[in-house]
């Protein structure tokens, strides 16, 4: 992969005391994607035009539209890939949810808020899954090379899914953070997984981790999140609630747990 | 300021080969914020509780609702800071596109893309200001610094309005990077600023320049954009339509200028 998501450009490059010089860059392609459910436009997504389909079902089943695989009767990609068609019985009320309350969320997205006070709140995920110090490392120096897409362009956020057996994954990319993970639970769905088997997995995000990120791992099953970046209060207090296990800052052989922490198997020290 | 907007946890830390401690620790504060709108609710905002009604004006703004603060007959923030109440005289077609076509964009914001095939496209930023390379380097040292609310948490976007006396500056900072160009450019609008000053204008962001940056430089006449990240393929393509001077990759005195190098007065190595 890489190259049909790379768009050439000619930069002016420009450092302090030199001359400034044009040279090729390259930039990672974004297309306006149309989503349409039961033959009606739902809405469109400014994304990487890859993962299409994972991308919708992802979004789907994080709103609570519908629950798993079995509810879409079709799925297909426009030929120009620039849209999504997708037949499912879907649950009506999670759908005028989605854009009943318009919130702009810290990563300014509306889409994700319909369950706000829906179903989210009300769902505590109690997997007794574990994840050890040293699958945590290992994986996370996975997590940390840089896709070829990244190392080119600078542009985009990962989402790594890491199954029950912790050695495999799967992996998206998006220039959303928001995207990434839908197109990865999306994959995963694809790929036969179901809700019993996310309570085993881990989710490694790229991006900040605000209210929407916990909401989205509630909606999933995944209970143990991790990410390079930090946390929002407002995530945190959900995650707490929810029974997420919330990691931030999770780089370079550290990281910061901030709720749930049973299910990160460490040696600790007493606070006394 | 600083403090009213940290919220002071305990956090597990783990480092690889040492005993987890737990230690205090401080995350940014993130609340919804409603805004009305002539006594009718608009939408919420997931925010830092700060400049609310610089917020406000400034998404409006951005968004063609109203094109100045003249349109305003009455603003006031809640006492408890939750709620923003504005009284204004609109343009009903901008407010009609705002939800019209629900577009999730990279950063995954609905609200923005009303403008995507409105007003944006027919504008064309033709100021003729300019940007020395000192003054870049300059501010950017400036832009660099991280805020006691970066330093502290490592959460926040930043925006920086560059005065046309290339000398004085408004900053804001938000968690959303959106939310911190509208805040900034609503702060601007507040001290009295128009848009005949936004031409001489230059915006610092910490975001990277998706689509929807752009659309909010051309809908504030700011002809200069300035980021430490990546920009999308879109954004360059709207910033080279809409006349806007899109620079990339701005840190450590180097940078990418992409579209209308000529307001960025560099010495130049020729093609050939």
């Amino acid at each position: 992969m890489g190259d049909p998501f790379l768009q050439k450009v000619f930069t002016q490059h420009i450092a302090k005391g030199k001359k400034a010089v044009f040279c090729e860059d390259f930039l990672v392609s974004e297309e306006r994607i149309a989503f349409y459910l039961n033959q009606q436009k739902l809405l469109s997504v400014m994304s990487l035009p890859e993962l299409q389909d994972a991308h919708f079902i992802g979004f789907l089943l994080s709103e609570g539209v519908i629950s798993s695989l079995k509810d879409i009767q079709k799925i297909e990609i426009a030929k120009d890939g620039k849209s999504v068609h997708l037949e499912a019985d879907i649950d009506k009320k999670s759908l005028s949810h989605l854009f009943h309350e318009k919130t702009l969320t810290s990563g300014c997205c509306v889409g994700v808020t319909g369950n706000f006070e829906g179903k989210m709140v009300t769902q505590f995920l109690d997997s007794s899954t574990q994840l050890t110090l040293e699958d945590l490392w290992d994986n996370l120096k996975v997590f940390e090379t840089p896709t070829p897409l990244f190392a080119k362009t600078g542009c985009t956020h990962r989402a790594m899914l890491l199954l029950p057996n912790r050695k495999d994954f799967l992996s998206a990319e998006d220039i959303g953070r928001h995207n990434a993970i839908d197109k990865v639970m999306g994959k995963a769905v694809l790929s036969g997984m179901e809700a019993e088997d996310f309570r085993e997995c881990v989710l490694f995000v790229t991006g900040r981790l605000s209210l929407e990120m916990v909401i989205k791992a509630t909606m999933h099953h995944v209970p143990i999140v991790v990410s390079k970046a930090a946390a929002t209060h407002l995530a945190i207090n959900a995650a707490q609630k929810s029974g997420i296990t919330l990691i931030g800052f999770a780089r370079k052989e550290q990281c910061n747990c901030y709720t749930h922490h049973a299910r990160l198997i460490a040696e600790t020290e007493s606070l006394a």
